[in-house]
């Protein structure tokens, strides 16, 4: 459940199956990330210039812009480029985080000044996200971004709360999901279109993102995923593989995740992988994207919109990292 | 620039003074604030108790609904809300970096697994402002909140990047607390009506605000200020007792803040307090109230509004804690 490791899928592909209007699109939210960054007393571009190139392929806001269309216009690009500033800060946070004592077994390198700055930038391109909208006159859009941010809190509040319990139901840990990942995703598609439709989809693909993510961290490899295997585990997150290899070996639940190690884990990871869950909980994230894909057969959508969408859908669960 | 320990002046004066319109609207924001709390899955309510006890006297909410005036109804007592949510997450967010190995000496107390939640919840009560007002279709309000919230975050990373500099200049400490304190409070008062005068008394009471801050961290004493003396300097935040204090001690400039232990500290305030800066400081924070108090002489403003206001910009100097 790492959303820091989550990155997005090839984007390129959508790009080269797309006509111009995209690319030029995506190029608008980037600038205008930019000049959220620079053109403003710069304080962010001395302190988060990092932040922004790490934001990665900027999925959602492709989601944002293909759920607009061709027509989309700059609500759309102030709306990806919004999103994107909220995925950030909360990339942010959770670097303030991760220089905890111990954390993942390595030493902490962030000094205290360092962490200051990390939450206050946290919370700048939070702010700023809603300036944007705000500043536009978007309220719809305020709303869903809103919304979507409590969830996101609320998801990652949720995994504290269940942190290091090896007993959690498969239910519990797909409204995680939902509210840590999936409604960011469904918030995207709404901004950029107000259709029911794009919602469900944005919650499929979002799942199924979420879900692969989890399969990645234990399948490794380190090399492709860029992260040691069982990070999350380590970190005391239960996710779905190994809720459903204690399906098939129930003694899994009584695995003590606070005692594990470096090589704890990696045994644990390969006793998950002998269950045979991670296919199990691959072929389910595939089947949220097919779900996802049938969503868009609505005549609502044209063609070069269902495509690029599908393409989307498909590169989820098609990526190591 | 402790804001943690930024206690708000006697509320109760203001309510002992008011019509019965002002308490019966403070409670509304209570009861407001405590429904974002436990009203929505619980969350919250399970992390973040302590939080809304936590944030004080309702300072901020006190000016909205003073600047609305008794006819302010739901709007006013929404971003009451609204703005003290804001400043909750704000104060959380301290808590969160406050953790930080060798902060003020200390050994670090709060888990890894409650920094987490204590993150979170920041964010979370940070959503739920922009989600009140934007549910409301409050447009002019999102976007004073969020410039505001913008401003506070430039405010602690100036702060961060100023750390341990004992060459600041006067001019650079007011810019900052302008960012990290003036302009929430402004923002308050314009979240009540749109008047510039009232902005410019926001202004002038924040920075009053922040410079007796600063000077209780000097002069103490702890017992009635609740905070150990030069809590500040330790963390590194040169305030303008100190920079007052080198005009006349020049050599003051030439002290290493990241060498200070708790003696130090003590012998530091000491010649702060030496060197007459304090009596400065303050005369300087009663000129701004002062000031502050006379943009209310305008007919815009009832007898009422203005004998409210006016006690709560003294009290702004006229406290320990």
């Amino acid at each position: 459940m790492t959303r820091r490791s989550a990155v997005p899928p090839p984007v390129t592909a959508v790009l080269d199956a797309s006509s111009r209007w995209l690319p030029a699109r995506l190029g608008e939210v980037e600038r205008l990330l930019r000049e959220e960054s620079t053109g403003r007393g710069g304080a962010l571009g001395e302190d988060a210039g990092a932040t922004l190139a790490a934001g990665g392929k900027r999925l959602r806001p492709l989601l944002v812009l293909l759920c607009a269309g061709a027509g989309g216009g700059d609500a759309a690009v102030r709306a990806g480029a919004a999103i994107e500033l909220v995925h950030m800060a909360s990339l942010v946070h959770d670097d303030v985080l991760d220089a905890a004592p111990l954390r993942r077994g390595q030493p902490t390198v962030v000094a205290n000044s360092g962490r200051k700055r990390a939450a206050a930038v946290g919370d700048l391109l939070f702010s700023r996200a809603f300036a944007l909208l705000a500043e536009a006159g978007d309220e719809r859009a305020v709303t869903l971004l809103a919304d979507a941010s409590t969830a996101l809190a609320r998801g990652e509040l949720a995994q504290r709360r269940d942190a290091f319990d090896t007993r959690i139901s498969e239910q519990r840990y797909l409204e995680r999901c939902r509210l840590k990942t999936a409604k960011l995703f469904a918030c995207a598609c709404l901004l950029g279109r107000d259709e029911e439709a794009l919602g469900a989809f944005g919650v499929e693909i979002g799942l199924a993102f979420q879900l692969l993510d989890d399969v990645l961290d234990v399948s490794g490899p380190p090399e492709r995923t860029g992260k040691a295997r069982g990070t999350d585990l380590l970190d005391g997150t239960v996710t779905l593989p190994l809720i459903a290899a204690a399906e098939v070996d129930p003694g899994l639940r009584a695995v003590d995740l606070r005692a594990l190690d470096a090589e704890g884990v990696e045994t644990l990871c390969d006793r998950i992988v002998a269950s045979g869950a991670l296919e199990r909980v691959r072929a389910r994230a595939l089947s949220m994207v097919e779900s996802a894909k049938e969503r868009l057969a609505s005549p609502a959508f044209d063609g070069e919109q269902r495509d690029l969408l599908g393409l989307v859908a498909d590169g989820v669960v098609q990526r190591y990292s």
